[in-house]
């Protein structure tokens, strides 16, 4: 019977994270901003219930007694996935965690203001003090998942994956770009010269917009019966499977921001939409990590939406909406497949961010295994960011390694994702496309059917069955390379 | 340490009250249907935890050993009104609760569809099942509180009144209003033969309802950076005191039933946003039960927002965002002031209202002590009607005795609170005009600083620190009686 027990308790955990996750949305969305405090402690109070019965020790024992049981397929995956997080749970003293969540939380407030600030100086010794609890972590866990010390710290963000094989395929696409992106900067300047990138006559109005975002989350297959489109300040998607909440923020300026962060938000909301409903309280069927989920939202924006395709399919539907005149879709497609190097990374575009994810990689691998220390860390970006951009962040720390909320809040191991996430919807459109030869016509007709169905079968369905380099073998018959998005990259950025 | 123990405890169920009051508003007002079956899962699961937390057995020795310890005045307020709660939580055997939670669930499905075919005889059995466990409850209740069976059903709603005093203080009312409602009626028609009943010319924006619904709100006190009104199919007041939830919906053909709804709502947020946050998460700190809650909000609606000095300060305020051409104050009071007998309670004025209410309560007396037999309540009803408010429901019982939902879904105990409500708003109004003689000048000026002040020290601030009688009488100075609402009655509706 201790199947289930699990069964029950996932039941419980799962109520906990619904009412977490819809707090989360509904603070983002409509709280009063004097509801705050009791909400943040609601939601603590919540989180460390939920922690509490999810890591109890008798779990362990259950475990190990439903292993022993005579389960079915997914019975057996369902108890396999609990017990892999059981043991992430696990192998952090309470107390350890105690003092972290308090550090990092110290650290986070610390960088909002100091980062506004410029300020360095007065970062660093709380920097400190996360990497070296960082350290202190990755150390517990490596000892208890027997990885090396950086490989346990991404097993968090992204199951199964190896830093030895992102270190090979990050090699791999990184000595690539160093000769690509100027080349994609003089076929840009070429394209340019033949046709200038024409701006947009604004204003456009919020009501507007929201119509042409949500017809185009319906075309693309989001399902408004299991979710919706709210406003708030950083966009996210966010809910539950059955109900995804999603966001955006709309400029009246211009539109194509928001428009496109609806997509890749839709490209996260569709994998949610569809995970198996089968066990659906069981962790190994919600979604696979941090990397395939940014496959999907990628495989939405990158893949589909940012296709010559596409625009030919939603740009007379944006002419409706929007007015628009006088754009084509040579127009649209100099705004979306803009190129730049830049110093901020979730500014960047799909060709330049991968060096900036890079760039992290390498220094955070460094950090953990503490070849680097954190005083060393401005010296360092700004020599890669001179390498890999030819930009100097010399003494500008807030576009330098102060831009990101990652390390203060102590997530070292997630920034591969990003990149991992690129990269793997890059290999399944090129598996897509040999299941579905005329998938790009399909787009330009606005027919989102087979490519949907492509996904549900091979990445979506799978949800946490197996690891994310099994999902990827199993749907692309190969191991996670960089050949198909350098070729994705080529086909895009050098035509002339 | 017991007093400890149980402030981790109300911590956790605080924790747990917000997440389902919140998960609760979002379902009206946000959630597509097809997030309906996991959330209500998910908000089972959750009140189940609760009902669990709350019951546990050892909670008996912290609370006896909490009485033991030296606390304060307001510490062992909180003590008492947590023992008080839990005394009620536990005296039914989960088994019980269980048998209760399915048959009620079952009649209330059955009335939803019964009631629309106007179909008593299937709906017959289900509800004599309902009563037979209402009246095992009753006995329970009463074994365990030491009180007579329907008294220990009403204290779940409102704790300290008793059915002897009800008795009373609903004899004195309903001989006053049999005779009072055809002065009432007479009197209308001879101010109608003066003036007529003014209709208003439509349609109404609902972004300028809105406008003037949040204008009002706000002129009356309440505070948005701790709520927010939306729109829901049945408007509700919910939320958390730091966070109040409040809803309406609108029509276009008229703006009056939204407008005083919002007025309505408005002050149960009120009564919510100006309880004491010292020991906010003690059940101590919660609202005083639903009678006084329905002083609240009967309060800002009939003692506040129907007055005439009130329609001189807003219609100014409806005039500029609505319109309005050629209504004047009396055109308006017109309107807020009709009265007319009718079969259904909901849509009852504030002089017939009572009536429905004193008929319900004599009934569900007799079922609770056996005296009535369910299959006998539509004969009875009829009767009551004719002698009551001159109307035949019979054969007519979808207008009958199957319009409330609440002896459906077991809340037996439930109906007295409307009319107790009505009664205390008018006698605490009578009071404080005895310490602000200007109140209504006050009013006149929409200058509400005075009114609240006098509502936070003498109802707000005291939350369930005392019983509801116990409130009543230190704030009004004399025990809960008919006098004042009578009275008021008088002044509003008699008027040639």
């Amino acid at each position: 019977m201790s199947f289930a027990e699990l069964d029950h308790l996932c039941r419980r955990l799962e109520a906990l994270d619904h009412a977490q996750a819809m707090l989360g949305v509904d603070e983002a969305v409509s709280m009063p901003e004097g509801g705050g405090e009791k909400r943040a402690e609601a939601m603590s109070v919540l989180a460390s219930m939920a922690h509490e019965m999810a890591s109890a020790p008798h779990i362990a024992d259950w475990i190990a007694a439903a292993e022993a049981e005579d389960l079915d397929a997914g019975q057996r995956a369902a108890v396999a996935e609990f017990k892999r997080g059981y043991i992430n749970r696990t192998c952090l003293s309470s107390q350890f965690v105690a003092r972290q969540v308090n550090a990092r939380m110290r650290c986070e407030q610390l960088w909002r203001s100091l980062r506004a600030r410029n300020d360095w100086n007065d970062f660093l010794p709380s920097f400190e003090n996360i990497v070296a609890l960082a350290r202190e972590e990755a150390a517990c866990r490596a000892e208890v998942l027997k990885l090396p010390p950086y490989d346990a710290m991404v097993e968090q963000y992204d199951p199964g994956s190896r830093t030895a094989e992102i270190v090979r395929v990050f090699a791999d696409l990184k000595s690539f770009l160093k000769g690509f992106i100027p080349e994609a900067l003089e076929a840009q300047a070429r394209r340019r010269a033949k046709r200038p990138l024409k701006g947009f006559a604004g204003p456009f109005a919020i009501d507007r917009q929201k119509q042409l975002g949500l017809a185009l989350m319906k075309a693309v297959g989001f399902d408004f019966d299991h979710g919706r489109l709210d406003v708030s300040h950083h966009p996210f998607c966010g809910g539950v499977p059955s109900d995804v909440r999603m966001t955006t923020r709309y400029r009246t300026d211009e539109f194509l921001s928001s428009l496109m962060g609806i997509l890749h938000e839709t490209g996260h909301g569709l994998y949610e939409q569809n995970l198996p409903h089968d066990l659906g309280h069981w962790p190994s069927t919600k979604a696979r990590g941090m990397a395939m989920h940014e496959s999907q939202s990628l495989f939405q924006e990158m893949q589909l939406s940012r296709r010559p395709e596409f625009w030919q399919f939603a740009l007379p539907l944006a002419r409706d909406i929007l007015g628009l005149a006088g754009v084509e879709v040579e127009d649209m497609l100099g705004h979306v497949h803009h190129v730049e190097r830049g110093f901020i990374r979730v500014d960047a575009d799909e060709a330049t961010y991968p060096l900036h994810v890079i760039l992290r990689f390498e220094i955070e691998q460094d950090l953990i295994t503490g070849k680097l220390a954190p005083k060393d860390v401005p010296d360092v970006w700004d020599a890669k960011m001179q390498e890999y951009l030819g930009l100097s962040t010399a003494g500008n720390y807030s576009d330098g390694p102060m831009q990101d909320v990652h390390w203060p809040s102590g997530a070292f191991g997630y920034f591969p994702s990003y990149t991992l996430g690129a990269m793997m919807a890059a290999q399944q459109w090129a598996a897509l496309e040999r299941a579905v030869p005329d998938a790009a016509v399909q787009i330009e007709r606005g027919d989102f059917a087979a490519i949907n169905a492509w996904r549900k079968e091979h990445i979506w369905s799978k949800a946490s069955m197996f690891s994310t380099p099994e999902i990827m073998r199993r749907a692309t018959g190969e191991p996670l390379n960089a050949r198909h998005f350098e070729e994705h990259l080529k086909r895009r950025y050098l035509a002339a």
